[in-house]
């Protein structure tokens, strides 16, 4: 059996956003999303749990430092999205519907490339305690 | 000892909002309220806990039956406050400014009249799991 | 200010009951406890919150020592209650409809003469996340 | 890399039950399921998490609406077995042993065919906080 | 009624302690100490709740800027206690034994000078999920 | 497809540790682990979930009997880290720097051996709420 480790770092961020396809009619929008696509918006406190898996290093006993991970999410992530609207304020959300199956794929395409690629990245993102994703499957 | 017991049901909404008093200027309104002024809205998942106290009526073993108090919980607050944009969207918030503390006072006034007089209200307002206000205090 | 601390300590039981008052007709207990009151059963996860409040002894710094407390609830409640049938198997409830209020005033009663008469003693019972309830209140 | 997404929702029921096989001796049945056996039932709030794991379908932003797996999981599920008597109340669970694994897995066998054979299904099924199981593993 | 409300904001911090009197014999302190009382120290993930009571400010909306409540618990309390050993590393605690009880006491002795007179300051002290404090009771 | 079912059991054991490799220097060891390298220890109540995957036994409606692993688990594991320092007194981690990689991975290989070969055993450390590993992974 390989020694290889899943590390896990929790970190939150706190948005506005409404679920809408503009190529799709008003009608088929509201029926699609119901609540969801309210005009003005509504919002959560998102939780992200970013999953990086590897060997352990010998020297550090860490497979990643998990204070560096959570700087690393947090200077491309939650620091971007939080206290924003997800529909208007993200340049990398711009022209995708923030459903969390959406939003989850965008932030393992923004933390793919900061991390060394024998680690093997997995993003968890809750909208709600009820309603969450992960990605990839 | 009076046997009187506290009652406590918890329920949810979802709501976009950001905090902005218009009788500041928008430099004081972004010292004070800093990333929660920024115009296109954030949003959190709320729990609100409802504290209801009084005598246990011998006949039911009930202060007040839970799903009672949940169903007027859902009608007067949640079904309305639920995907809404809390400056925008919700009659009783016009120009009242979304702070924790002033939506728990009106979610109190809102709930009041609709409880028995002997009934004791207290509102729990949960913004986030780590900033929540109770009133009255 | 008097240098009186509370002392929390959590305990769990699960436990099957249902709804019934034996003094109302079938329709009326149907009416009042709906599917609480269906006859085989259904049962909860309850969690036990025992706030004992009292000065702390300056010799162990305790106001009252929790693994005392733990053990005290557990033998004269949570092991009495544990894997039970409320309705039948308990005899503090015996003729008492298990209703939270109910249930939480009766662990009161047990649990009041075993601990010092300085202390004062508060029960938080949760049926659910969602359900709970405070004695005295 | 597959962009398949793994969706998840979590809903929760309230049942008593009793563990308790009668092809063995009331000893058997009493050493292997201890205070799990005791005859009048204990319970569970039992949390459900159903895992749908698919491919985001690119006109909505969903691999499912889980408002419609919500539906789903409570037409067929929880509003069947909510409140009620695993052993005796549960057309699905007749002469089955109510493990927490036994259960699931029928849980797997009821949710099954109302999903599109696209979909992966996985349900994990809590039954406290500090046991609960995976299926399929 | 007074417009009074309560205002929690929750902060962490993780310290090693051990609970031991010096003015104790070794036995004394073994016997009423247990586990808690072996040398070399254990640890827990505290979770420190403040809270704060006064009028809601007409121009603010808060009772307290909780995000300068926050900075406040963590320049005087959490960036002081964590990762620290509480019988070893803070000024503030030397020559006190730290049981849940007297670090709460301290922690609010160390608060309360930071605060408008006009506030009320409660503290509720996590040591585990099972095991906490409120002070003043 | 095969009927396994895996069966997950959370138990909590509170110490003391810091991170320290003594191969490196003290400056090489300050910038990696900053404060978790602090000389007089911190602490965590850990939370560990130990997942065992098998066949269900067509006799019991068990893959394991949860109890009996709870047992195991405690009498290899928790008992032996509760209320310890991970630096000093655990035989197991002798010589070993007790990151939650390294804690997991012991773990791992104390359980190993008293489960049945038929058994595939997952261990989940949390050393808070938000940094947490898997192994293996």
């Amino acid at each position: 059996m390989s020694r290889k480790v899943a590390v896990y770092r929790k970190e939150r961020f706190n948005a506005a956003h409404r679920l809408h396809n503009p190529a799709l009619s008003d009608e088929e929008n509201a029926r699609i999303y119901g609540k969801c696509n309210l005009p003005n918006y509504h919002g959560h406190n998102y939780e992200l749990v970013v999953e990086v898996t590897g060997e352990v290093d010998e020297r550090t006993g860490f497979v990643i430092d998990t204070k560096m991970l959570s700087q690393l999410v947090q200077q491309y992530v939650t620091d971007v999205f939080d206290h924003r609207n997800l529909n208007l304020d993200i340049p990398a959300l711009q022209g995708i519907n923030p459903t969390t199956e959406n939003v989850a794929m965008v932030i393992f395409d923004i933390l793919r490339p900061h991390l060394d690629a024998r680690l093997t990245l997995k993003i968890f993102l809750y909208e709600t305690e009820r309603n969450f994703v992960a990605y990839p499957a």
